[in-house]
């Protein structure tokens, strides 16, 4: 039988994607993150593998949070559909704006780091942004039927735009954009999506 | 006076930029740049500074770079500015797309490994994002003003959203969207700007 581990995962994961998330991939340490969590090097190996698994395992289960939180934002039934779109979108342009550590968005920030030489995290990036267009389509896709929004345009080439504008919120975001001109970009992008 | 430098200080620049730009800020050491550009860490120090104040420089020139290359690409008259906006938002779609190794712009690269920790990075960044803004709008009002773009919306906010659209082309580039889904956001959110 495999002897209980004596720590709590999640919250050992989560001090980690933290470390992670505040100085990168490169500039983290094994060490930091023992120190951070108070467990030798030795409990971290045997747990979660070297460096590199313990940062995909943290990556991979941000990317899940995130697309679950999308999801929570965005499903629901067609009449409110708009209304959650534009929700969606004016909470990531209001979040990234009261972000002012400008650490920005984990899934962009490994990306942008990593995707040169990691496949892996390329397929997770890869993935999420597939869900999260996924669940745009499908809630612009609502908002067509309950006729707030025209039929003419397809949903995917919609949410296309949408998630475009989503991720160029979130870098604009942390380039140090105003939290006026994340919201005005919010705003006029909702504004352009053809009325009916 | 000043003994003259042995070496070709903007190749020098161009090589330790390229160091930077594959492996990111913290991974790349400084006996990296020295083996990559021939020299020797003395030199390097003496000329440029530390690796920071390296970066600084190369990350620096890139932005300026990148202002100009959009300069070129957007100024012009009236008459031809919606062509010249399409024609630089597809080639930011195609461009990127064409980047197999998905390295990514290296302002995006920088700004996400460095902006929590670095206000320089993020200073160079805005200053950078604002200009590119600019341009865009003006482009935006020359269409405008020649009749190829309904007058209704603030050019600025227009280029707002496109700036957004083609900052988050990089970063869905960078995490693995096709080629066809690259092309297909630049093409739909040309479509979605207000026709006269």
């Amino acid at each position: 039988m495999a002897r209980p581990r004596n720590f709590d995962e999640h919250k050992v994961l989560r001090t980690a994607r933290d470390q992670f998330w505040s100085t990168g991939y490169a500039a983290t340490r094994v060490d930091d993150i023992a120190a951070a969590t108070g467990l030798g090097k030795g409990s971290l190996y045997g747990a979660f593998g070297d460096k590199h698994q313990l940062f995909l395992r943290t990556f991979d289960d941000y990317c899940a949070g995130l697309v679950v939180a999308v999801r929570d934002q965005l499903e629901g039934p067609d009449d409110t559909a708009l209304e959650r779109l534009r929700a969606h979108v004016l909470t990531v342009a209001d979040s990234t704006a009261a972000d002012v550590c400008h650490r920005g968005c984990l899934l962009a920030k490994g990306t942008a780091e990593l995707s040169a030489q990691d496949p892996a995290v390329v397929e997770t990036a890869r993935k999420t942004f597939s869900a999260i267009h996924e669940l745009l389509a499908a809630c612009i896709a609502g908002a067509q039927r309950a006729g707030d929004l025209k039929k003419d345009t397809d949903p995917a080439q919609l949410a296309g735009v949408v998630l475009a504008v989503l991720r160029g919120v979130e870098a604009l975001g942390k380039g140090g954009s105003s939290p006026e001109a994340l919201r005005a970009i919010a705003d006029t992008a909702l504004a352009l999506l053809p009325a009916p």
